[in-house]
């Protein structure tokens, strides 16, 4: 993955000399506090990758920076909502200044987005626009279907699904797009680029699921087992409580277990009895499959396509 | 005022039909709700008003419901960030949700208004998109100052005003520009535009510090004398301090007053002491005339100023 630390390393060096703006501190301060926390990059990247299919990486730029602000936005404005104390294993803002601060230095990063979003030829500002918009509301969207999700009984694995695009997918394949568009693609490539990056984003999202369950310690980074220790409503929780209700088997007995180690290993044997360890398996597959078929769609010669598939297999094959 | 009254109905018809989703219903349902509380519009009618300059009013009405819904997006946020449990006399929409609710379905509401923003011809949307982002910026700068202004011991006038105009005036002034714009304005008329609309809303911001103190109870519609018990650093308060330093007048001896109405009446008495009930209103006008000065270097017939005119003035003699 040469050309991802060099677009990495590219990103890094723009939010290193970023200045969004400096007084009043409290609402400046935290937009360069969270950028700096790091992160993969992953969107921004996509931006750079989407533009570079059509010529210079670096034209999209400003576009990259936005989805990043974006993002980051977002992040402050959920762990408010989620009172997370940590985020990147350091202070979230909230936590860090206070509540106000983040509400509002969140609202000024998103308007920040928008002003980098802007920063490309006229040609392509309203589908740009527009596209970055729509995504951002289903980002939104997303959010509460995940807060609403929290205190329902029952949720489908299909609304699990669309819950994890709005989230999160929407956002790669909107990278990917206005990357595209700002690098010179066509409507109906920038399109199939958007459909390639955001079934990318479905899979790598269950297999965070996966790996949050199977994941190998040493290498996941997080906790294995902390979304089954938080009854977390996972696409293997979902699909294990409704093969277990299928098939006679207390479900609730398992749920209901202290939070343990004997929580974590009652639920691998679980879902490995009800086979959705494959199911989660299967699904990672089928949107991996779906966003290749995505990026065949992409009328350009085959080696330019050939990072975006290196970038896609590095995601899949991951274990962190 | 018969144009304010029709433009006015107009708009109101739109709010009235006005669907920005449905689902998640948490994310939408306070949009409506806020939208529907009321209130005099005035930045919607003022892109009506700048639209109307050079034809159909109507043409911006798109814009006209972005700034209403940015504006709406604010009292969201400021809602929480204040605490506060009533907005126009009815429940705040944190305090009728929760405060997630507030903070998610305002960043909706805020990406909502861009995508109305950009509900334009191509041709002038990176102007509009760019007057709207600033602007956004600036009130959410303001917002933070006037956060600020709260736990400082010293607050010059000139930074008093420059908040205000951050957190109330500029919306103003892009609300006009931006309907000027859409309708066709070239770029200086639409920026003359934009002065007379920000120095009204400084007028008018000024006279609300004014009328808190000497408005007829009968007329103001909310408590006289709110910002004095509340210790509230308006701009007669931060000149009183002042003066009366100057002047070796113990201004402690009031401001640690229990709040009463004997500590209102001490005020009004100081504040005419001290003459900076004539300040003000010597403010208020100074900005109302800077306001018309603007509005005369647009270049069109007198005539088609003329609603502007009666609008400012009707503005400048408010009891309310």
């Amino acid at each position: 993955m040469k050309q991802l630390a060099t677009l990495q390393a590219l990103f890094q060096a723009e939010v290193d000399q970023l200045n969004l703006g400096t007084t009043p501190e409290m609402l400046y301060d935290p937009m360069h506090y969270i950028l700096q926390l790091g992160g993969k990059r992953l969107r921004p990247i996509l931006s750079l990758m989407g533009s570079g299919i059509y010529g210079d990486p670096a034209k999209a730029m400003p576009q990259a920076m936005a989805i990043e602000l974006f993002h980051n936005f977002s992040l402050i404005h959920d762990d408010i909502m989620d009172a997370a104390p940590l985020r990147r294993g350091k202070t979230t803002v909230h936590m860090k200044w206070n509540e106000n601060v983040g509400i509002l230095s969140g609202d000024g990063m998103l308007v920040k987005a928008y002003q980098y979003i802007a920063k490309c030829d006229a040609s392509v500002l309203p589908e740009v626009l527009d596209t970055f918009s729509n995504t951002a509301l289903e980002v939104c969207e997303g959010q509460q279907m995940d807060i609403d999700f929290e205190t329902m009984d029952e949720v489908t694995a299909s609304a699990y699904i669309k819950m994890i695009q709005y989230k999160t997918s929407v956002l790669l394949g909107c990278a990917m797009k206005i990357g595209a568009l700002v690098g010179g693609a066509a409507k109906k490539d920038a399109d199939a680029l958007y459909q390639f990056a955001m079934f990318l984003g479905t899979s790598f999202q269950i297999k965070d699921d996966y790996l949050d369950v199977y994941g190998d310690p040493e290498k996941f980074g997080k906790q294995v087992g902390g979304d089954i220790l938080s009854n977390k409503k996972t696409l293997l929780w979902i699909e294990a409580k409704r093969r277990a209700q299928d098939q006679g088997i207390d479900f609730g007995s398992y749920s209901s277990m202290s939070p343990n180690k004997d929580k974590v290993h009652s639920f691998q044997e679980l879902y490995k009895l009800l086979a959705v360890d494959t199911y989660a398996k299967q699904e990672i597959s089928r949107y991996y499959n779906l966003s290749l078929e995505a990026l065949s769609k992409v009328s350009v010669e085959e080696e330019k396509l050939a990072p975006l598939k290196e970038f896609a297999s590095w995601l899949y094959h991951r274990e962190s």
